[in-house]
């Protein structure tokens, strides 16, 4: 059984993207970050996501990209609320995280080389969030020619590394019709970039309304509670 | 001026860098990453060394590669000893750290996206460190075209990345004679992979010989003081 490292966040996308790498017959190890992120409640739900979809470990590492800042997400700007869906995504947000899938790819691919793995799923789709450039296809291939030349086991030729992005042309509905579909519970799952203390989301943050508009449009119940 | 990050161990070879760096006219911003090392005396020369060379801030930032595990210099297994010369670099030793440059890279790419700087420097060698894959200039060059496709900064044409590796070409002995014309004083460095309780070097590590070789080749004394 082949091993895949997995990026966890909590969310939709990535527990989505768990669900195919254990269909396709992976024994998974999800990887989830914690770098100062306001939403730590994703880093609960990811932990509730890996153990739901059988995953063989779920290692949480630490960055502080707080110290670096730049972001809604780790700093002191506001996260926006209300924006109207038609202008999500129409240009790159302030909850851009500069370098953040960078960084994290990187941690898989070192997590990757300590395990004998050759195969890193990563749930991004460039529909939805076409404004973030480390969700475009053109990156993730240079990132995997890059990582190709990166590592001891890919220069003693041992590893040949592979990025799987099964959701990057699916919009939000598919995803959650095709997480649906392989028994994903996303009441597990947490989206919202700026949830209250008992993690539960605000309902108008970019990633919820997005969410919220996903599952409307599959025509399906979110599990989630929001406010008012 | 035009703003660079120097990626700053502490130790002989970004010293070195960061002098390349002031002197090519950069404003310098110097990053160092605690990275679960058992060297963390390096992060105090790193911290020496930004303020000797005039770099215009000084951050650390966490992150837990000692989680991810695979080396000797994060992990349990012991760091080699009194390795002969001719054998050192002959092949990748158990101190590479999976996917270390990467990460760095990583959080040198997000900074210099805060900052508008369009240069990162690495005090990077094919020369002494051959056996360490992420040292070798197509990893870099495909680093580069990676990260040109990664930012906001870069999509939006308002950066261009280059990294900058100026002792690429260069053995230790030509780096010292580099530095010291650059007014580096290598008494604030760091280089020891397993120093004492007090940072002070054990002598007999890859990185101690490889260094106090260079200091003979170059004819110039090492101002660090040796056990035995």
């Amino acid at each position: 059984m082949s091993r895949a490292v997995v990026l966890l966040s909590g969310g939709l996308d990535s527990a989505t993207a768990l669900a195919v790498a254990r269909e396709e017959g992976y024994e998974t190890y999800a990887l989830s970050v914690r770098y100062g992120q306001r939403h730590e409640a994703e880093l609960e739900a990811a932990a509730r996501v890996a153990a739901a979809l059988g995953a063989e470990r779920h290692l949480v590492v630490g960055v502080d990209l707080g110290a670096i800042g730049g972001s809604a997400l780790t700093g002191e700007i506001e996260v926006p609320k209300d924006v109207p869906l038609a202008e999500i995504g129409a240009e790159i947000p302030v909850t851009y995280v500069p370098a953040r899938n960078t960084v994290f790819l990187s941690l898989a691919l070192g997590w990757a080389e300590v395990l004998d793995a050759e195969d890193v799923f990563l749930g991004v789709t460039a529909v939805d969030y076409s404004g973030y450039p480390d969700c475009r296809p053109e990156y993730i291939r240079a990132y995997e020619a890059m990582a190709n030349l990166a590592t001891k086991a890919a220069v003693e030729g041992r590893q040949r590394l592979r990025i799987h992005t099964p959701l990057i042309e699916l919009d939000k509905a598919a995803i959650i019709r095709l997480g649906t579909g392989l028994g994903v519970d996303y009441g597990l799952t947490s989206s919202c970039y700026d949830p209250a203390a008992d993690g539960s989301p605000c309902g108008r943050c970019d990633a919820c309304l997005l969410r919220r508009e996903g599952f409307r449009q599959a025509g399906l119940e979110d599990p989630l509670r929001y406010p008012g």
